[in-house]
C-alpha cells in the first residue's frame, strides 16, 4: 500500500496498540477511578496539548488537547467576538475565505446568526481587500483542504491586525506538516485537530490556542466544569479558570487521548533528529516530485495542477483536477492500494468558475487529492504512485462501472 | 477489591480491551481511511446511540452518542430556549436545583448570561412552586449526584408542561442504573454520559435525544459538519439534518466510542435475561442492605443517611454524611479497597443549613458516596464493605494522618 491520505487520518504508529491496551488493562481495568490521579488522566489536556504546542510555536501552558476542532472553533470564534464586541462594538463582519473547510464556515455561520453578525465569504485573493472596518474577525484555515495552497499566516495577521481585526486560524491540515509559529506570527486564536499529521487516530481530540494576552478577557460560551478554577470543588457558581484551561468543557475521552499522546511522541521523537525545517524541507521535496512526475508521465491525460507552485504557498499535499472522471480515478488507484482521496466539486463558486460541469454536476472540477506525510513517506513510493496514476490513465481501467459507484467518503 | 464507584466510572467488560485492539490494529492499522466505511466508524454515533435508546425508552433513531455530557446539554438548552423564545418570548428564566451537579449549572449559567435571561436555583422541595408564568425551561438532573435522590421525571414533567415549560433532563447517574422511559414520561430534550452505569471507560462519549416534536423546529448552535444534512457534499452553507443528526457536530473519538459499544453490549446482553426492570428490583435490594446494614453495625459513629429511604426516590446509590472525617473515612476504606468516593459540602447552601461547619469547611457536611451497579455487585460484597466501614469506625484508622492528605479526587 501507498498511502497518501495522512492529511486525513494519519498512520497507525507502532507504540499505539499497546499504550493503550495498557490504558485499558492497567489504567481503567486496575486503577479504575484512582487512574484519573494514578494515570495522570486528570491532567491529559494540558500535557498533551504542551506536545502539541512544541509543534506550533506555542509555550507551555498555552495549548490544550480537547473535543473537535469544530467545537474548540466556536469557542475561540465566541472569544474572539467578545473581545470585537467590547472594544470595537461597530464591527459586525466576520470574513472568511469561500473554500475554508465546511465545518469552519457552518460554525461561523451559527455564530453570526445568534449574534446577528454578517458573514462574508471571499475568494482567497479577495481576502485583502475585505479587510475592511466593519471586520471584526478574520477566520483562515492555513492550508486549504481541497488544493493544498497555504496562507503566509503573518503576513495576513498583521494585515488583519493593521485594520483592527482579530484572527482565528484553524491548524487542521498544518500542525506536524509545516512549519507553524503562532507567537511570531502574533495570532490571536488557533484551533486544530489530531487526527492528521499528528497520528492521534480517527477522530483524536483536538486543540485550542489563545494568544496569552486574550486569554482571560472573557469566558467562553461552553463553560463546563473542567474549565472551572476548581472543577472538584463542586460551586454551583461559575468561575473560569486562569490561562487556556478555561477552554475545556467536559470530560475527555481519555482511550482517544492516550492514542494522540502516542502519535505526538512519535512525531516529537523525529524533532531532535531534524525538527519541523527538515521536516518541511523534506515535504516539499516530496510534492514538487509528485509534481514533476505527473506532468512528465501523466502529460495529455487532462489533469491540472490545482495546488501552488510556489514552496512558500503551499501545504504538504498536491491536488489534481480533471474535467471528468476524478472520481473514479481516485477509486481505481485504491482498488491498485494507492490510497488517495476524492473531494467533490464545489457548487459555490460556480458563479465564479470559467470551468464547465464535470461528473454531472456543476462548478469547480473535482479533486484528486494526495497528501505527503514527510514522517514516513519515502521518495520511491511518490515514484511508484505516479507510475499507478499513469497506468490507471493509459489503460482507461478508471472507466470500469465498478469504480463509479459513488459513497461516501471522508 | 470491592467498588462501590460505578456510578462514577464503570468497571471494564472483559471484551473490552480485544475490541479496541482490533479497532486500533485491524481497522485503523489496515483500513485506514477506508474504514470510515468499511468499519462502520461513519455510523458510529447512531449505531451506538440506538442502543442506548433501549436503556432510557427512546425509540431507533432518536438518540445519538457524541460530545461529553456538558457540550450536549449546550445544545438541547440552545434548542430549549430557541423553542421558547418563538413560542413563548415573556419567559425569561430557567430554573433547575441548586445541588444539582455543577457544570449543568455552568452551561446553564453561560446559556443565561449570553442570552439575557435568569438562572434560578432552587432546593428540591421548592421546585414545583417554581414552575411559575415567567419560566420557559426546567433543567433538571434524574438522580443526584450528591444524594442519590431520584426525581419523578414522569411527573415533573407533566407539572412543568402544565405551566407551560420545556423540560431538560440529565440522565448521567439514570442510564443503565434505574429504568428511564423517556416517551412515558412525554420528556422533551435529554443528555447523559456513556462512563458510569453503561461501562464506556473514561470519558466515554456521552448521549443526547430530542423529542421527535421538537427535534427540527431549530438549530442548535454547535452546527458541525456532522449535523449537516449532506456532510459529504462539502458545500459552503448549512442545511442542518433531520432528525437527531443535527445534534451532532465534529468527528467523533472512535476508540472511546468503540469502548462505549462494548460497554453497551455488555449491559444489554443483561437485558434478555432479565432487563431493567429487574436490574432495578436488585438494584434496590442492595441498597436497602446496605442502608440496613450500616445502621445496624456502624450505630453510634454519627453517621447519617442522605439518601432517601423511599424506593420511588431513590438512584443507584447510597450517600452518608458525618460531621467530620468524611474525607479521611473514604480514604481509609480504599487503602483496605473498598473504593467509594467523597463529595464535599456545598457551600452554597450555607444560608440554608442548619449543620454545623465540618472538615474545616462550612455548609452541609461531607459527603460518604457508596454506588452499587446492579449488573456486577454482589449481596456478598455489600456485607463486606460494612464490616469494613465498621472496622475503620471502630479502631479509629481514619484518624491517621496518611488518609487526612486531600488531593483532587473524581
Amino acid at each position: 500500500m501507498i498511502y497518501l491520505d495522512g492529511n486525513s487520518l494519519g498512520l497507525l504508529p507502532k507504540a499505539t496498540a499497546a499504550r493503550v491496551n495498557e490504558a485499558i488493562t492497567q489504567e481503567w481495568g486496575q486503577g479504575l477511578i484512582r487512574a484519573w490521579n494514578s494515570a495522570g488522566w486528570i491532567s491529559a489536556p494540558q500535557r498533551v496539548g504542551d506536545k502539541i504546542a512544541q509543534l506550533v510555536g506555542a509555550k507551555p501552558g498555552e495549548l490544550v488537547a480537547t473535543d473537535s476542532t469544530s467545537i474548540n472553533l466556536y469557542k475561540v470564534l465566541s472569544a474572539a467576538l467578545n473581545i470585537a464586541a467590547s472594544d470595537a462594538p461597530s464591527r459586525k463582519v466576520l470574513v472568511s475565505e469561500r473554500s475554508n473547510f465546511p465545518t469552519d464556515l457552518y460554525i461561523a455561520e451559527s455564530i453570526c446568526r445568534e449574534r446577528g453578525l454578517q458573514l462574508k465569504l471571499v475568494e482567497p485573493e479577495y481576502i485583502a481587500v475585505a479587510l475592511t472596518d466593519d471586520v471584526a474577525v478574520m477566520m483562515l484555515t492555513h492550508v486549504n483542504y481541497r488544493t493544498g495552497a497555504m496562507h503566509d499566516m503573518a503576513a495576513m495577521t498583521k494585515a488583519a491586525h493593521q485594520a483592527g481585526i482579530l484572527t482565528v486560524w484553524d491548524l487542521a491540515h498544518s500542525a506536524g506538516a509545516v512549519p507553524v509559529d503562532l507567537h511570531d506570527s502574533q495570532a490571536d486564536f488557533a484551533v486544530g485537530c489530531g487526527c492528521k499529521y499528528l497520528n492521534g487516530g480517527p477522530g483524536a481530540p483536538a486543540f485550542v490556542w489563545a494568544n496569552p494576552k486574550h486569554v482571560d478577557r472573557f469566558w467562553q460560551p461552553l463553560a463546563g466544569w473542567w474549565g472551572h478554577t476548581a472543577p472538584f470543588e463542586f460551586t454551583p457558581d461559575y468561575r473560569p479558570a486562569p490561562g487556556i484551561a478555561r477552554f475545556l468543557c467536559g470530560t475527555q475521552p481519555i482511550l482517544s487521548m492516550t492514542a494522540l499522546e502516542c502519535g505526538l511522541d512519535t512525531v516529537l521523537a523525529a524533532e531532535p533528529l531534524c525538527g519541523m525545517a527538515a521536516l518541511r524541507v523534506k515535504s516539499l521535496a516530496l510534492t514538487d516530485l509528485f509534481i514533476e512526475l505527473v506532468e512528465a508521465r501523466c502529460a495529455g491525460h487532462g489533469l491540472a495542477l490545482a495546488t501552488p507552485r510556489e514552496h512558500s504557498q503551499r501545504g504538504s499535499q498536491v491536488c489534481l483536477t480533471r474535467a471528468e472522471g476524478a472520481y473514479a480515478i481516485v477509486q481505481a488507484l485504491i482498488a491498485r492500494g494507492v490510497i488517495g482521496d476524492f473531494r467533490a466539486s464545489d457548487p459555490s463558486t460556480l458563479r465564479q468558475a470559467q470551468v464547465r460541469p464535470s461528473s454531472g454536476r456543476t462548478g469547480m472540477p473535482d479533486i484528486l487529492r494526495f497528501g505527503f506525510t514527510p514522517l514516513y513517506l519515502g521518495f520511491e513510493e511518490v515514484y511508484q504512485a505516479v507510475e499507478h496514476l499513469r497506468q490507471v490513465l493509459d489503460t482507461g481501467e478508471w472507466q470500469e462501472p465498478e469504480f463509479n459507484q459513488k459513497q461516501a467518503v471522508t
